[in-house]
């Protein structure tokens, strides 16, 4: 004896989520069927509607529901000015901070030869292409400073220079308004080898 | 600038499910719409399957596709035996470990009057009538050994004394095959207090 044919199928079906093992997702479907059928209702709506209706922008390749995002869209967006990101949650972290107004290329992940995820996963190819399409005056680097984010980040940066491409990379250092004590020792590292004069 | 409207939804749709925080939930529908669209669409299929298709039995108050679940309407089953638990994952260890042949009353929660949950939340007064009824030989409470668990199992007592009816309480105690080192002290404490004779 098992529980309902329904209720198994959907706890299992809820195992298929990152971080959600057979008791989280016991869980999840028990609080939906004692106390949250509509909710429940609402998150199936959801998926059907993000899976059938979610593509990638053709130029930036971020998430869009249409060929290309708000953003490429934009006739105020200069798009001569590219910020290359690893996921749309970077491209929300630079459109919440309201200091950009170039455009992005979202990679969708980070060069991980041994995952299979190589340059063309990446897009790298189409980029490369724009480059050398002459309408790009500058590349801004915004990848991690994981292994990674350095491998994809000197990745741009050799296509860029082969297209003649101007490259620059976002400053690392200690965040502003924090305390010291809070910043790793590699962070702190990096500010120090970083400095700047200042009060001239 | 947020994410595409329907990723949004998505995002936010997730975060009603218990433990999923705005981070998790992102993590999810990244999760899904870059590498997991069927199974997305399975999980909305399974969704809207369980929110429609499961009820409560109508005897035992389990999970059930049908006015009644498998386990009261099997023939096989001792009718006159009933095992109290709070939630249907109960139901499942019991029929897993293979030994109990009687029916279920599942509670779907436990007493706790400050979240509003009182005994007609739990069913108690339709179990106080099937009580009455005469047919139950023996109630078995395995209710859990929370504060809430302990007020459930002397209410359920209290109305079974009522109908005259023979109720017992599973055996707490150090669990079977398991180094003493690992067991809490409440559990060793109990265990020591109903110690019985050996060796005879
Ligand atoms: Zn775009
Ligand atoms: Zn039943």
């Amino acid at each position: 004896m098992k529980h309902a044919p329904l209720v198994d199928q959907l706890i299992h079906a809820f195992t298929c989520l990152p971080g959600v093992g057979p008791r989280s997702a016991q869980r999840m479907a028990y609080a939906l069927l004692d106390r949250g059928r509509e909710q429940g209702r609402r998150l199936g709506d959801a998926l059907h509607a993000a899976m059938d209706g979610v593509q990638h922008c053709q130029r930036c390749r971020n998430y869009a529901e249409a060929e290309l995002c708000p953003i490429c869209e934009s006739p105020k967006r200069d798009s001569s000015l590219i910020c290359i990101v690893a996921t749309p949650a970077d491209v929300l972290a630079f459109e919440q901070s309201g200091e950009y107004l170039g455009q992005y290329f979202v990679l969708m992940g980070e060069l991980s030869p041994l995952d299979g995820i190589g340059p063309r996963e990446l897009g790298l190819d189409v980029l490369e292409q724009r480059l050398q399409g002459g309408e790009i005056r500058e590349l801004i680097l915004a990848t991690g400073t994981t292994v990674e984010g350095e491998a994809t980040a000197h990745y741009v940066l050799d296509i860029a220079q082969d297209a003649g491409v101007q490259v620059t990379r976002i400053a690392q250092g200690v965040p502003m308004g924090g305390d010291l004590e809070f910043v790793d020792g590699a962070t702190l590292a990096q500010a120090l080898k970083a400095r700047r004069p200042f009060g001239s």
